[in-house]
C-alpha cells in the first residue's frame, strides 16, 4: 500500500520545530530506522536505537528537538516534541485517506427489513442484512456482508467491517468499531444432564456493548441466559477471543488474543488480560488485574493483583517457582548426596 | 430486550402450587435476587441464597414450596416445585415468543442450486447459498447468510443462526443447531515434507453430524482425509473450538469453549472436556473422561478418568503436585538447612 | 460421500505392478484396513498393521510390492512401490473429480466494483463482495460470499473456500489457498493509554501472503501497523489461528491450530508450531525451530531448536523437570526422612 505525504504537509501534522535537510519527492511509506529506503519516513521512538539514525537510509526521520546527530545527503530531519506521538498523528492522517467515511446510503444488494430504522447519515454496504425493528444509528459504517438480527440497537458512528455479526436484541454503542467475523450474541453455552440426555437451557438474554468498545476479528460475545452480558465503556477485545454468556467486564479494559472468559466472571475496571489466559466461570476480578499470557485463573482476585501460570497465583510467587523448578535436578542430587552422608555419619564402620 | 408475562400466564407456565401476594402489572425480565427490580421475576435456585429473597425488589420470585417467608407489599411468591426448573419453563415459553418458527419459503435473495431439493417447510433467509444435490429437510431453518455446500444433507429441524457454513459433502442430522460463524468441512491440515517443499494431501473425506449436535459460533470442524470426522449424537460443543481430520466424538459429550482436539483421536461418551483444553492426535479415550480447563493431554484415558494439567495426569495427582510445588521454597530452604546441620554434625570441631 | 473408480482406474493411477485377484464391482470409498468393506479401497501404509491385512474385508488393498499374502476370494491386491504415496495418488484424483475447476465468470449475485480487474479465466461465485482497483489473477476461484477489499491483489490460480475476507490493500501470491472463514487483514491490535482512556493507534499497513500460502479455517492475521505482516512462500497455517501485527513468518513454516503469535515477532523458514503455542511479541525465532503443543513462549529461540512448556525451555530440558515434578512426593518424604534421622543423630539420648 502507498501514499504520498509532501515535506510540507508532514511538517503541517507534526507540528515540527525545525526541518534540517532537503529533499523534492514525496513519502510514500513508513518502516523502520532499518528498513528504510529512501521513499520512506522512520522515526526515533525510542533512545535505544539512536544509533540506528546516522545510518538509516530513510528520506525523513522523525527525530526528538534534542537529537544530537545531522542529517545525511537527500536527508531530512523532522525535530518534534515526541517522535510516537507524531508518528501516531501521521498515521491517523493517512488512515483517514486510505479510510475515508463512505458515501452514506443503503446498497442495492442489502436486504433491510421494513421495519428498521436506518438513519440517513448511515452507510449500509453490499449484501448487508437488517432484521425487523433494528435502529442503525447516524454516520453507522457496515462495510459489506453484516448481519444486524432483529431489535438490535446500533449507537452513532459505529463501524463494522465486512461480516459482523450482531444477533437479535443486542445493543450496540456509540463509536464502537468490529473487525471482520466478529460475533455478538451466539447463544450462551448452557445444557443440563436430565437422564442420559443433555438438555439445552434457553438463553434469553442479550450482551450489550457500552460506548468505544472495539471488538477483533472472529471474537465471539455470548448472550446471557437471561439479563445481560456486559462490556463496558472503552474496552478493547483482541481476535478470536470467547466471552461466556452473564460475563460482565468493567470500562477500558484490554483482553488479547485468543482469551477465554468464562460463565458469569465479572472482570473489574482497567484490567489487561495476556494472550490465550483462561477465566474460569462465577470469578470475581477487581479494578485494574492484570493475568500473564496462558494464566488459568481459577480464584478471585483483588484490585490491582498481577496472576500468572495455571493454576494462576500472584506473579512474585509464580516467578519464584518457575527459577526453583529450574533447580529441581540439583536439588534431587543435593538430597541424594546428603542421604549418602548422614548414612556414611551413621553408619561410620559400615 | 423485553417481554411481557402476566402473572396468570407465569403461574400457568410453572404450574405454581401457590400464589401469595398480589400485582397486576405484568413482568418484563428476568434478573438474579440481587439486581432484580418491581419489574422484574427472581428466583430462589440455590438454598444459599435464602436471605437474599427478603431483600429482593423482584417484583416476582419463583421459591420452593416449604421456603418460610412472605412476600413484601407489591410482591408475588410462586410456590414451584424446583424453582430453577420453573425457571427454565418460563425461559422456554419466552424464547418461543423471542424466536418463532419462521415463515416457510425461500427468500428472493437466496442463490438456489437447480438441483437441490428443499422441504416445502424449510425456511432458507436471505442471502443464503444451496449448492447442487443439496437436501433441506422439514422444518429447517437458515437464518441469512449461511453457506450450504453441494452434495450436503440437512436432516429435520436443525437450525443455523446466520453466517453458518457447511461446506460440500457433509451430512448434517436431525435437530442440531449452529452459532454464527461454525464450519464445517473445511479441509483438514494435511502436509507432507518433498525435499524443501511441504506438499498438501488432500482431504477428500467429509463430517457426519449425528442427531442433536449442537455447535457453537466460529466452531470449525475439519473434513476427514478420507473417511468420516464424526460427532456423536447430541454432542454439545461450545465456540472457537477446533476438531481435526478424522476426529471421532461420541454421544452426548459436552466440549467447552477453544477446546482443540488434534488429528484421528477418538472420545467415549458422555466425555466433558474443559475450556481451553487440548488433545494431541491419534489418542483415545473412553467414555466418561473429562478433562480441566487448560489441560494438555498427550496419551490415552481410560474410561471414567479425570485428567488435569499439561502434560495431562489423573486430577488427584495433579493437585496433589500443585500444592507441592507451591512449598518448593520451603523445601529448597529445608535442604540447605539439613546441610548445614549433617556439616555441623560431621565436623563438630571445625 | 462416494465416487467410483474402477480397478484399471486405480491400477493406472497408482502404476501398479501386479493385480491380484479379480472383481467386477467398482469402488466406491476408502477405509482403513479395520473398518473397510467389500466396496472400500484400503492400504497397508505402515508394516505394523501387516496382520490386519489378511482380515480385512476391503475389496481393494494397496500392498508393497513384497507383502507376504494373497487376496480372498472377491477381494483384489495392487501391488505397489509405497502404499500411501499410491494412496495419496487415488485421493489426488478423486479430489479432482470431487471439487473441479467451476466455469470460469462472474456470478451475477456477485457485487464487482467497476474498477476492480478480474482476470476472465477467474471464477467469482454467488454473492462475493470485489472491491475498487483490485486485481484477481487467472483461474482464481472465490466460491462463495468472498469479500475482497478495495486495492487487494489476489495471485493465479488461488482457491477461496467461501465467507473468505481479504482486507483492504492486502497482496495473496499465487496458488494460496483459504478455508472458510478467514480474515486477512484485521487491524492490528494497537492502543495506549491516554489518561483515563484508551486510544486506538491506527493501522495502516497491510498483510502480504506470498505463494503457495496456506490459511485454516476462521484464521486471523492483522495488517501491521505501518509496514507489512508478512506470510513466507510455502508456509501452511491451521485454523483458528492468531497472527498478530507486524509479524514475519518464513517460508515453508507449519503452524497448527489455535497457536497465537503476538505483535512483531519474526519465524524463521521450516518452524514447526504445535497447536495452541502461543509467542510472545517482538522475539526472533530461527530456522527450524519447533515449539510443542500449548508451549509458551516468552525468549528468542536459535536456530534448529525444540522449545516446550510454559514458559517454554529447551525440550530436553522440560522433559527431565516434568519426570522430576512427578517425584515430588517422594522427595518430599524424603527430606523429611532425612531430618528425622539427622535429628536422630545430633540427639541420640533424646
Amino acid at each position: 500500500m502507498s501514499f504520498t505525504l509532501t515535506l510540507t504537509e508532514l511538517a503541517k501534522i507534526t507540528a515540527a520545530s525545525a526541518i534540517e535537510g532537503s529533499r523534492t519527492a514525496p513519502i510514500k511509506a513508513i518502516a523502520s530506522l532499518a528498513d528504510a529506503g529512501s521513499d520512506d519516513l522512520s522515526f526515533l521512538g525510542n533512545p535505544k536505537y539512536s544509533t540506528a539514525v546516522a545510518t538509516s537510509k530513510a528520506g525523513v526521520i522523525l527525530v526528538p528537538a534534542d537529537y544530537a546527530g545531522k542529517p545525511n545527503a537527500e536527508q531530512v530531519y523532522l525535530r518534534v516534541e515526541k517522535p510516537s506521538y507524531a508518528l501516531a498523528l501521521i498515521c491517523s492522517a493517512l488512515e483517514a485517506q486510505l479510510w475515508p467515511q463512505p458515501a452514506s446510503g443503503i446498497h442495492a444488494s442489502a436486504v433491510i427489513a421494513k421495519t428498521a430504522k436506518i438513519d440517513s447519515t448511515a452507510t449500509i454496504g453490499p449484501l448487508c442484512v437488517v432484521g425487523e425493528n433494528s435502529t442503525i444509528g447516524a454516520g453507522v459504517v457496515l462495510e459489506a456482508q453484516c448481519f444486524i438480527g432483529a431489535n438490535v440497537s446500533i449507537g452513532p458512528r459505529s463501524w463494522f467491517k465486512s461480516g459482523v455479526t450482531i444477533a437479535d436484541y443486542c445493543i450496540v454503542g456509540a463509536r464502537c468499531r468490529f473487525q471482520s467475523g466478529v460475533v455478538i450474541g451466539s447463544d450462551g453455552f448452557g445444557y443440563e444432564p436430565v437422564g442420559q440426555e443433555i438438555h439445552r437451557i434457553p438463553q434469553i438474554g442479550n450482551v450489550v456493548l457500552e460506548d468505544d468498545v472495539e471488538v477483533g476479528a472472529n471474537t465471539t460475545i455470548d448472550r446471557a441466559r437471561f439479563s445481560q452480558t456486559t462490556i463496558g465503556r472503552g474496552t478493547k477485545i483482541d481476535n478470536l477471543v470467547q466471552i461466556a454468556h452473564n460475563v460482565r467486564i468493567g470500562k477500558q479494559c484490554l483482553i488479547a488474543a485468543q482469551v477465554g472468559i468464562a460463565g458469569s466472571s465479572t472482570l473489574g475496571d482497567y484490567c489487561v488480560l495476556g494472550g490465550q489466559a483462561g477465566v474460569a466461570g462465577h470469578l470475581t476480578l477487581g479494578d485494574r488485574v492484570q493475568l500473564g499470557a496462558q494464566t488459568g485463573l481459577f480464584q478471585d482476585v483483588a484490585t490491582n493483583e498481577f496472576y500468572n501460570g495455571t493454576p494462576a497465583i500472584p506473579i512474585g510467587l509464580e516467578r519464584r517457582l518457575v527459577v526453583l523448578s529450574r533447580k529441581l535436578p540439583d536439588l534431587f542430587k543435593k538430597v541424594d548426596s546428603l542421604a549418602a552422608s548422614l548414612d556414611s555419619v551413621r553408619r561410620p564402620n559400615s
